[in-house]
């Protein structure tokens, strides 16, 4: 098994990676945490089919075990579906003993994390990752639903007892889903590891790498996300590094309808902008075209679609959780694995949307 | 100034009671918080027309302020007006260096410090409490929203940057108000400090004590309530005991439907019920009927209403918060000021509702 252990001030937990580890769930449970009272498995109807029963069989009925399972996709994470899922925890007279399973990807860990989070003012929960994408959600404490004004607006901050990450799930992972995933550990690497990102590169085809470089793979992401929340639980500081991309790709993802491009997607796109702001901010050259050329080989997108509006796009930017009194920062690289956060002048935020907008004659 | 320091393991904040302070709100933000950036003040329908200016005047322009009015009443800790106030914060363009002012009774306070606590994962609020209930829920930072199936039961622990009272605001309120908010001054007594429970019986006309007394009496209260929750903020040991009388209080609102009787008179019910059952469990006598005639004195009733039922009481207090696979426990008093969590034997809870039913011949 490999083992990542994340160390915040509220709480100090391991991320587990083993293939199979679905079936185990109901033991690991009893070495990571206190004796539970009853136990609620919230997962997807894209998830339920594959994986749900392996699940609520590895308790061998020592509790109640509940299961609720919501429609696949980021419009889940809503207030009507956020209200449904404690009528279910309710129903089930979950109480201050329970512990909530989320078994899914980004969608149900946040949700079910946020509902974990403020069920009774807080119970236990535990991640159970189906996704490459969720090893970044999965792990640091986040958990949110979306408001139709902006994404993850309404949330907060509550760890988990565990991540338990059977990587033998991700491997009925549709390709567009594994390139959403890789997306968020190339981040880790633009941010904060050369040699990561340089031993990335020669992954050539994703969503065929054997599983035991897939697990390496998840344990140095996992580490270099693991080592910064570490530091700064509660985002007031390089927390915000993780952000690198983000600022445009949420808004691309908020633009054009959540679930049209993928989070990872919109990440891509977002994080050649932030290479390209970089550049003009600090006057150097970051080789973006290299990098470029990278994504587009593993099949991303690099430019932003057409059909989205620039105003639009910088109105949402400036709504952005990092955002102070209406200006536009961003997550920038002084040079490779140097992140930084600064304000930009909304001329040259400009320019640039244009330059990198898809069909533009310049970029 | 009257002033009450409380020390949580999250924040260190003070509570001022001073008649007059709602004119003072703008120069109290700058001295107990950092800066802002801006500033939304949620209040009701009952104070927007008495005090909303005065708070809003306060500020004197120094940053943008906002207003939200919901409807007053308990019916507001819902989930639709939980998302309709976060979509004002989101329309205002509020960023993490906002403030919420909680400008009214423990609706308000228990409603927006839920959107303090949530948007954008938690962003700073102040407490500034309109009622003598509120002196209980402004302080240990309980915030929460109701669910049909039961009170506070969404909801999250995030403390104030400070709580302003202005006592002057109290002698506004209806006496039904001075009562409901009195019943947690007298439990603060029960479980704590008997002295101050005998100083309490001085008092006649609740609505009626001077406000030198007020000050005192909220100053005091409020020191025990701190006292605990400095102890233990998560409500993990004897924070529980401040839910002395609202295990069959909450269950006697719940079934009557919120707002039928105020939050203190179920409580003082629900107070005489555990003095009884303490009494039962601990073969002792604790001078019910002493207490009984001081709670008939002061205007309260005493007994169970008669349109209650049993079944769905027992039901009711088998799904509070405290419960553990669907015990009934409660607060119970070993002897005055000397409080214990104790598991209830389903029978004995059964008798004494029967008990204490209005126009039941027993009782």
């Amino acid at each position: 098994m490999n083992r990542v252990q994340v160390a915040t001030k509220s709480k100090v937990y391991d991320v587990c990676i083993k293939a199979g580890l679905r079936h185990l769930i109901g033991d690991a449970v009893k070495k990571v945490t206190e004796p539970v009272s009853s136990v609620l498995v919230i997962t997807d109807t894209d998830v339920a089919p594959l994986y749900l029963d392996d699940v609520v069989l590895s308790f061998k009925n020592e509790y109640p075990v509940y299961t609720e399972v919501i429609q696949s996709g980021e419009a889940s994470k809503s207030f009507s579906v956020y209200e449904q899922v404690m009528t279910k925890a309710l129903e089930s007279s979950l109480d201050r003993k329970s512990l909530i399973i989320a078994l899914g990807g980004g969608v149900v860990g946040d949700l079910a994390g946020f509902v974990a989070a403020t069920y009774m003012r807080g119970i236990r929960f535990i991640q159970v990752p189906t996704t490459l994408l969720a090893h970044d959600s999965s792990v640091g404490g986040k958990v949110a639903i979306n408001h139709p004004l902006g994404k993850n607006m309404v949330g907060s901050f509550h760890q988990p007892e565990s991540v338990l990450y059977d990587t033998e799930m991700l491997y009925s992972l549709p390709v567009k889903e594994w390139r959403s995933g890789f997306a968020e550990v190339m981040k880790h690497g633009f941010i904060r590891d050369l040699s990561f990102l340089n031993w990335l590169q020669e992954i050539k085809v994703i969503e065929e790498m054997p599983i035991e470089q897939l697990n390496t793979l998840l344990e140095k992401s996992i580490s270099i996300k693991a080592e910064i929340v570490t530091v700064d639980e509660k985002e007031s500081g390089i927390r915000a590094h993780l952000n690198f991309g983000h600022t445009l790709g949420h808004a691309i993802e908020s633009e054009l309808g959540y679930g049209v491009v993928t989070h990872g997607e919109a990440v891509v796109i977002g994080m050649v902008f932030s290479l390209r702001v970089s550049e003009e901010m600090f006057n150097i050259d970051l080789d973006v075209d290299k990098y470029e050329k990278w994504f587009s080989d593993l099949g991303y997108k690099t430019k932003i679609p057409a059909s989205c509006n620039i105003n639009n796009l910088l109105m949402l930017m400036k709504k952005d959780k990092k955002a102070e009194s209406q200006s536009v920062r961003m997550v920038l690289l002084s040079k490779i694995e140097e992140a930084t956060v600064k304000e930009i002048p909304p001329t040259l935020i400009e320019k640039l949307l244009v330059e990198r907008m898809e069909g533009d004659l310049i970029g």
